[in-house]
């Protein structure tokens, strides 16, 4: 069995685009606070059918484990409660799609990360979806800022409550950062890539795995420069 | 001629050291104004002949075109009278480098740039090390905060002064940061290598070349990942 680890939902129905426009928009101070809309099976069966669904046939693959579309999470918008309702639509589309798709997606969620606050309050929505919606892991932002590297290393003992929640639910994250917002970054030419470079680093630098063995990590885009540049890292000491 | 592109002086001499440490204090408001210490040649060619011109030969490459320890350039330290002092003893050095040793280095310079200060500041420093010092490039730090991105993308109008300076003196740039003194990034290991993945895609997105024909940058260590995900980048609209 042929599994892409790693799926985004990037074909969303347009009324969960409106939505999180109109969440943006209360968020800035505009506009009433938005109800999530209907979205019907046919919106999601058409957008999944016509794209990740065929592009997996195409190429000979039998799964996708799939999850919101990382440069849509958006951690740097509003506060955290903007970041709850966020994830939880993101994520229950996701799931919608693999009660629809079994045998094609698995599912992956979204964190409701936001700037400045304990990872801790992020610790519901994955026992939310692991639980309750059956995902088997999430994606783990290491720069909710958007581009300006604010929080502290993913070796900090503040990311340490979600950790010992991951391996309570035995569930890996990915490591991904979202879109950026410091114009010297280009969020998927740049600022994804940088990340993966980063997050690879700052786990040389540490000895997270002495306190979690059982943590596991992905770090995806090919590990962003790291195996370009492997001597670099074979010497570090 | 085997010419390699990049090399740094990082086996200063002790008393090259102390000063910066001194200043390092003294722009912290800790201690005297330090003045440079005198250094002789044999302490120069010591450093030298035992480390670079030794890995030159032995490499079986001829020259070197060689600028101060890029992570020692320090933009986000002091003020800009304090990265001017610095700049012009560290070029000093490397002049006094190639002065000794003509055949098997050729200088490039670090540039006097500072957090939030117009790039116009740095044009005086090149001018003197490509007239007077017979320099032939200088390393351009796209992010004088050390880590925290905070000035504009290297596209930006605000450092055309800079680039007008260099197409009249008809030298390239090296896009080079200096230390990172942000916690996630790793000088070497994932600062150094982010930024060259930055600017590569800075310069993708802007259109500097049309305003700028001549210009000519290098973009070090391999370009960052940029090679590594070629697909990614020739996809870009």
């Amino acid at each position: 069995m042929i599994i892409d680890c790693h799926g985004h939902y990037t074909t969303e129905p347009r009324p969960h685009h409106a939505f999180r426009e109109a969440q943006i928009a209360f968020a800035g101070g505009g506009g009433a606070r938005p109800s999530y809309p209907e979205i019907s099976d046919d919106e999601i069966r058409e957008t999944i059918g016509a794209n990740q669904l065929r592009l997996l046939r195409e190429r000979g693959a039998d799964m996708t484990i799939f999850s919101p579309r990382a440069s849509g999470m958006g951690h740097h918008i509003g506060d955290e409660s903007i970041s709850r309702t966020w994830s939880r639509h993101a994520n229950d589309l996701i799931a919608r799609i693999v009660a629809m798709f079994p045998d094609n997606f698995v599912g992956v969620c979204q964190l409701p990360q936001s700037q400045g606050v304990p990872i801790s309050g992020s610790i519901e929505e994955l026992r939310r979806c692991v639980g309750e919606l059956g995902m088997v892991g999430c994606n783990l932002n290491p720069d909710p800022s958007g581009g300006y590297w604010t929080a502290p290393p993913l070796t900090d003992r503040s990311w340490y409550p979600f950790y010992e929640a991951m391996v309570e639910l035995d569930v890996p994250a990915m490591i991904h950062v979202s879109g950026s917002c410091n114009a010297c970054f280009h969020t998927t030419g740049a600022h994804y890539l940088n990340a993966d470079t980063t997050a690879f680093m700052q786990l040389l630098q540490g000895d997270l795995f002495k306190d979690f063995p059982d943590l596991r990590f992905i770090i995806p885009h090919g590990g962003g420069a790291v195996p370009y540049h492997w001597g670099r890292f074979a010497g570090w000491r």
